[in-house]
């Protein structure tokens, strides 16, 4: 049997969303490893692999389970060394936490912004009122709000991009001369967009634009084949 | 014959300030290499080495000579492979370019300005008049004004660097247990400022503080030898 993944979907089972989700689809298929993707909601998590954790993904590999997409990523590293490598390297593993603070920091905030109401609307009544409640607490205001900001917040999102197209001078990916765990990281965040919104993020001529194309071709283009919103 | 590393300095050759000639400093001592510092002012880096590069830093080791503090790292690290690594790996190679795209986008605008009229009070009449006519026409400004921003962008400036912060909780150094090259990137930045300004860049609660303090701390306290301004 191979691994299990369990991934979050709205109402559409076919249209896995999650950037943390889309971090580990990428990792497994970057190792070569086969695997299902068990589609779960919202307020099915807590229920998972009996109450592992309260966030998804997670995976199960035989009898064992991990959750946490850099921990899952660090899991795959270290238990098949032979694939293809994720992090190529103590520094690789070690730098792979600032692209995920950077990713988390810089990119999650306007993204969560462009998402929030694709997101609340492609769920079903429950994990709609979940959804509401959890994330207004969280931004301690309307979601309808937070989401006017969009258009007026997308240059400074733009401008925040500078460090990657900075460095896509000198390579074409995170990782060098191809993917690794870290490109995958970014690329989650923008996967999520590309999945529930057509909200154009980024001009066609900008070089993160022409990265995440080439990370769209990766692994026989599995994260293409979940057409753009 | 130990390596040369040619240095900027100002009218006060004790206090080398260039955060890229820092880096540098950082990856000879990393190494563990003997080098001399030969400290040469803004109008002498055309003469350098036959006018080998228009910027420091350069070093020669032996017939070699090498500019830029990234290729010089590169360099060290292929041809001193007994001695410590200072990037873990070809993915910590690719991702030092991330980490320097991060550094030279979102530190060193801010820091461009802290410095600008400390870096011209030091400097001779000269090297004055050389560093006004270059910088105002980067600018587009008077010196003056560009330095007058200084207070007003700080709280950017601290926000901006959320994303070590972040990488801080996993870590004590961007190349993870231990310092590598990345750490060096950033580091130079900031011993750029505390070499040229007393002027408070970051609260003594912060975790980038602390971070900067252990670099301080390094190869025998090597940057903290130069006092803080």
């Amino acid at each position: 049997m191979g691994i299990i993944l369990h991934e979050l979907v709205g109402a559409d089972k076919n249209r896995p969303f999650s950037p943390h989700c889309w971090k580990t689809v990428m990792s497994l298929a970057h190792k070569g490893l086969p695997f299902d993707r068990n589609t779960i909601s919202f307020k099915d998590i807590p229920q998972l692999e009996n109450g592992y954790s309260a966030k998804v993904p997670i995976i199960r590999d035989g009898e064992k389970v991990v959750a946490d997409s850099f921990e899952i990523a660090l899991y795959l590293e270290d238990h098949y060394p032979d694939r293809p490598s994720l992090f190529k390297g103590a520094g690789g593993r070690a730098m792979a936490r600032f692209v995920e603070g950077w990713s988390q920091m810089t990119i999650h905030p306007y993204m969560n912004v462009v998402i929030l109401m694709p997101v609340h609307d492609l769920l079903d009544a429950p994990n709609q009122a979940y959804f509401r409640e959890s994330r207004e607490k969280i931004f301690g205001r309307k979601l309808e709000d937070v989401a006017a900001e969009r258009d007026a917040k997308r240059e400074a999102f733009t401008k925040s991009l500078e460090p990657m197209r900075k460095m896509l001078v000198s390579q074409p990916f995170i990782g060098g001369e191809g993917p690794l765990f870290s490109d995958y990281i970014v690329f989650g965040a923008f996967q999520w967009a590309r999945v529930l919104t057509p909200y154009k993020l980024l001009d066609g001529s900008d070089p993160v634009h022409d990265w995440f194309e080439r990370c769209l071709d990766l692994h026989g283009g599995i994260a293409r084949q979940i057409g753009a919103a």
